[in-house]
């Protein structure tokens, strides 16, 4: 992008690589528009199978792809590498690590992260999962406790040690929690002469009355038959109501726990306090219906850090088809406007949502279609290997699966930065929240 | 192992899982005796490959396997994971994190760590390559190094992001340099709009007056063409005198690098320490011919961390081959001790070496053959696959080298443990030799 470019071509900034900001970068490569895609990772992340890697089921390259290399062929497409720190909306301006990036229109989608509800302490003892980093760390967790219950002589550590508690009955919640129970119960069952891994117990903790809220309540029971049958106890309408180095309390009850993993709500980005937009409780910039910030014409918000409204009045949920579709929506307004014209308002078309509890087992809705068992699992393989972005990652996935399904195996039970078994030398993830809650208003 | 066992059962403990330690175990699986394998880390490493990592062409979990799995049905041996502080040699016990583990027979395989030659200093500026977190703080510096200078304005410090010095004209470096070469001008090449990844200095610095010592003359003249066929410049006879954040200093001359990496030299694990052993000044343990400990007839050094003569007088080369073949021999020779026996003394067969330059050229030396070029690569490819534990490692690596080949591209091009830009926030590998450099003395 040269200066004599930027005078004579419309320039488009993206903030943020995930489905959203890819999908409108791809409808807009080709196009006479600069685009420039900016994203604090060098890689987009398959989000979905994040949890895979945090059970050692996948390599972290297998659900990751670098940006350079997506847009590698699309000329009017750049890409840095870069924290974006504010947005000056009076100069039309990024700011990021010390540049200043000038837009004509802005794209902001800069998705959600974990959130404690005000307990921001509680997220040393219970990580979430957002990030490549985020999955390695837990998988680490994981397998440590395993590895230190082996060597541990009092029992009621030992207990402590082989209890997994996942705080949060949602998709990622009760994916979590099979994968655990899998791991523990087959992957693990012959590899420790002191414990048996098979007594681990995994308890999955949901305040609300079912698990998978946006799912039929048949589906939600079948959801929990389903990983009780792998052997986790579901506590439903259960709020935690402390967190500590050794446990949850739910309470006055007590879950005594070395392992805890919060996957129980999600805040927006920072991007509304950049704009000084007006947002939700969950911090989602309240969007129009062209998806534009009230007041911004130029500027959009889409994906989880977007509040945008369905055709019921209903907020959109968080789901990767929602940001895609808002992606190629704004990509085709902005060049319906250069041309003159103004299309419709957003539209989500919903083809339907998909949750998986462990081997053979998912359930899957879709209108009025409700699936469970091994059809929806089938069909829920095929449609993640399907959306996996590039060919060698769909291979190299769908290898994997194979593998894990014949052997019940995992291959990539890897416990790295850090070595032997002390869990306290362990560096927490670099974007833990707290660090990224600290945003700076874009300078006026 | 329970103590009913331990009393019965002669118990013999091996420190480390390397080559050597885990050739030991399974020469003991399935006999009488209780082997106690401790390793620091999880995982077996195949080392040789640990460049491709660090160049993005393998994922860490395509070269190592958890040390649990290989052994799991290996009912007389378990595993500990933890960091050896110390051996008791008085009261025949190994100390381990707090843990007293006592043996009957010791095999100490702890092999070599990067050594900088008395310049500890040097260690942040010029990172080594010896396990998993240290490929992947490489892979982070390699390509945060591009990043930057894509967005980097000072021509200057944009000349120095590409440039890459390699120092240490061994295997390792040749290796990592060829590999280098390769990412900028293939890989990249079109990924970056404001830089030209072609244009990457790769400088591969040698003390020496030739590369690759152990190989004919011969051959290390065709390993430096081959280097500067793929753009690589080969300079010999160039010993650092000074390294620091923004390059090395040879004599008066100076290159101006923001990536230097170090393979220049090795430093024996302090076994020798621990023992209050006789040692080289490589901090290798002298040992008998049967590989024990002068001495301590129970206590066997092999691998890296072993000063072995040949039959020519000359130490054992700190290569695989050689700690696989030593693990086996004492393995066997400790049983046939069991039996009242006496072994001949440990004899190194020599197969032949081989080091790798790039893609499709290789050298290999087996006794009066020499070969070069891709005959050579071929059996590279062929007998590095084949060692390659685990049937599905051989696969994965065998279906992402053809994937490389074919395309040119590298898949693991991520980026973890550090969020934007910034390289000043990257954490250094934990096990970073200083850290390591402190060996405890066994408690009397």
């Amino acid at each position: 992008m040269t200066s004599a470019d930027s005078a004579s071509r419309r320039r488009v900034v993206i903030i943020g690589a995930g489905f959203g900001g890819l999908s409108a970068a791809k409808a807009l490569a080709g196009t006479s528009f600069d685009v420039t895609v900016i994203d604090r990772h060098n890689y987009h992340l398959f989000q979905p199978l994040l949890y895979q890697v945090a059970t050692a089921g996948l390599s972290p390259s297998d659900i990751a792809s670098p940006i350079r290399s997506i847009v590698r062929d699309e000329e009017n497409i750049s890409v840095v590498l870069a924290n974006v720190s504010g947005i000056d909306v009076a100069r039309h301006e990024v700011l990021a690590e010390g540049r200043r990036i000038g837009f004509d229109h802005l794209i902001i989608a800069t998705g959600a992260q974990h959130a404690y509800f005000g307990h921001d302490e509680w997220a040393a003892h219970a990580p979430g999962l957002k990030t490549i980093d985020d999955a390695t760390y837990l998988r680490r967790r994981i397998l440590l406790a395993f590895e230190k219950a082996e060597t541990e002589t009092d029992p009621d550590e030992r207990r402590r040690l082989l209890n997994f508690v996942v705080v949060g009955g949602g998709p990622t919640g009760v994916e979590m929690a099979g994968a655990i129970a899998e791991l523990a119960k087959r992957a693990l069952a012959k590899d420790f002469r002191a414990i048996d891994p098979r007594a681990a117990r995994v308890i999955l903790v949901e305040a609300g009355p079912r698990l998978l809220t946006p799912f039929d309540p048949s589906l939600s029971d079948a959801a929990k038959r389903s990983l009780e049958q792998l052997g986790v106890e579901v506590r439903l309408r259960a709020g935690v109501t402390n967190c500590d180095e050794r446990g949850v309390s739910i309470g006055s009850e007590r879950i005594e726990s070395r392992t805890v993993m919060w996957a129980a709500g999600v805040m927006a980005s920072p991007a509304g306090q950049w704009l000084g937009a007006e947002t939700d409780r969950a911090g989602r910039v309240k969007v129009g219906p062209d998806l534009s910030v009230p007041g911004h014409p130029d500027i959009f918000v889409i994906g989880d850090a977007a509040l945008a409204l369905g055709a019921d009045g209903q907020p959109l949920p968080g789901i990767a088809p929602v940001a895609k579709q808002q992606g190629w929506y704004v990509a085709a307004l902005i060049k319906a406007r250069s041309r003159g014209e103004t299309p419709p308002p957003f539209r989500y078309r919903d083809y339907g949502i998909l949750a998986t509890i462990g081997r053979k087992r998912a359930v899957m809705q879709a209108g009025r279609l409700k699936l469970r068992g091994f059809i929806a699992w089938v069909i829920w393989c095929v449609a993640h290997i399907y959306f996996l972005i590039g060919f060698r990652n769909r291979l190299a996935v769908a290898l994997n699966w194979v593998w894990n399904y014949v052997t019940f195996q995992r291959g990539t039970r890897l416990i790295t930065g850090i070595s032997g078994s002390r869990v306290e030398d362990m560096p927490m993830p670099v974007d833990a929240p707290a660090a990224d809650k600290r945003p700076m208003r874009g300078a006026a």
